[in-house]
């Protein structure tokens, strides 16, 4: 069993993945590159990975865990949290913990094996992004869970193991410490200004324009002010709303097209750059908030967190922001 | 100028080293190894960096930054920030933002181009950690530094991008939120039970033992109970002191001691990874403080941040502190 672990003195805490490793020296993540076809995501390989949980495209009447989807999320073999049991929290003198309690899912974009994100049609993608809302929908049920976080991690510089797009999920008992003070910064502004932060940023990005990349009706991509790593970008709605998945699929489908603009955009800039993406929405549990505003962060995965980063929470990003936005304005999307 | 902007919504602060690459293209950090003897840090290229702030070993009467020198402290030839100016703190609508101002310096461990620290003997590592403390000394005087972060990056995927044996030093105009959170967390510790959560931690583990690598008279090592990273380990001082600084140079000597055992049990344990160390002290301007514990954490860069830990601040670890401990007390040291 995984166990959470707290911090004592800043109350961060830590999943000990015990189940991912067993001897010390087996600490890196597998990273076994399955051909096109052999591998777990692939159509017909549905016996390498656990029941899927959710599916789109295949057609009615045809058996589960076969081929012919087209979007497919099914827990990871190799979960960092488990599904079944209690919390257990306890202490061990003065620290904190508890079990390792989570879901811990993939979400396969295509059935194609060499088809990134950024390669897929309208349709296609905005059944990714529908997909995310249907799993957070299914697993708040789930009084457990406290937070939800949906991110990808493309290439392995950015942490992917297995080529082959998708996503993760991963769904946890506590609130993360950085989730929660974006949620208390932004409700302190609102506090003294009753406006939401995000839409405040909307409006002054819209109006200078130099950090702004992108937009289409419902969503606006830029540089954000101050980005922790070179050509970080935010995709914000233009509309407020606290949670993802009271988005409707027409609102997704904006979404869709404005993440994978900026993907292609940043592979055009910097010849297809491993990256990670984040979904940042208002916790399971939390109503929705006048505060807080959800959005999705991109960050190409282009340096490494370094002794000065670790020690202080500072970044030293060698790219300005205005840069870096006039850049990816001029490639194509 | 490089700038420090301050993130709106979570008062973190990057800076933007606009000096650093003048194209966009231009982002990644240098990383031209010279041979040895052609090195920057190597003896007989001492012009080849910006003139020494300190040095030890050179003999009496002999030209400054000449040969013959043991440890050489030298402004970075790449600075951060930069040493001269104002901090023209200045609002840009919503945003936050000011010069970048501070320190950034590079303490050149020893003249050998191929001696890692862990190599180093007693006396010469000595001198290396009292270099820190001169020159935190030295730099408290400028009272526009309020935070000194001192760190190593060993390896290039910890991000060091020269091989002979270094450390820097950042000087910063403000105190970094994470150092922040620490001291707020050890002070909320310290109004309710009247102790210092070091000193506490110090205790159980030291009872506990499972999680202790090594100790000495004056210093416990030990693998912390929510380690971010495998292998992390923590070097703390067995008596209450809040700052780096206000250490004598026989308890340095024993730092010393305890840092060098700890990386020769790393590079024993993990075939000589990369790693960073960080100095955790007490900020510049704060009296001596009886709820902060100044340490030294040493992180091997073993895993990647990836998405998840963008998005959360959780760190998922797939090696227990215990296993991790159990195997460094295993090794030479």
């Amino acid at each position: 069993m995984p166990e959470l672990r707290r911090d004592p003195i800043v109350g961060r805490w830590v999943i000990i993945a015990t189940e991912r490793a067993h001897r010390p020296s087996d600490f890196q993540p597998k990273r076994d590159e399955p051909q096109r076809g052999l591998c777990p995501f692939c159509p017909g390989q549905e016996d390498k990975t656990p029941r899927e949980v959710y599916v789109t495209g295949r057609s009615p009447g045809a058996p589960q865990n076969s081929p012919g989807w087209t979007v497919r999320v099914v827990p990871n073999r190799y979960p960092a949290l488990m599904i079944e049991g209690d919390l257990e929290r306890a202490a061990e003198g003065i620290y904190d913990r508890m079990n390792g309690i989570g879901a811990h899912e993939v979400i396969i974009e295509t059935p194609d094996h060499s088809r990134p994100f950024a390669s897929l049609g309208d349709a296609e993608a905005t059944e990714v992004l529908f997909a995310f809302k249907a799993r957070i929908l299914d697993l708040r049920n789930d009084f457990r869970f406290r937070y939800i976080l949906l991110f990808k991690n493309h290439g392995s510089p950015a942490g992917a193991t297995l080529e082959h797009s998708h996503s993760q999920l991963i769904a946890l008992p506590v609130t993360p410490r950085q989730v929660q003070e974006e949620i208390e910064g932004a409700r302190r502004h609102f506090e003294h200004r009753e406006r939401c932060i995000f839409c405040d940023i909307a409006m002054q990005e819209r109006r200078d324009r130099s950090r702004v990349i992108h937009e289409n009706e419902e969503f606006l991509v830029f540089a954000p002010w101050a980005p922790r790593s070179p050509f970080e970008t935010w995709v914000l709605p233009k509309r407020h709303e606290s949670n993802y998945e009271t988005e409707p699929k027409e609102r997704l489908a904006l979404c869709a097209q404005a993440v994978r603009t900026t993907v292609r955009r940043l592979d055009g800039a910097l010849g297809s750059p491993p990256f990670n993406f984040i979904v940042h929405s208002n916790p399971l549990r939390d109503p929705p908030s006048p505060s807080y505003h959800w959005h999705i962060e991109i960050m190409p995965a282009l340096t490494q967190v370094a002794g000065f980063e670790w020690g202080s929470g500072f970044h030293i990003n060698p790219v300005p922001p205005e840069e870096a936005a006039d850049f990816l304005r001029k490639v194509q999307g």
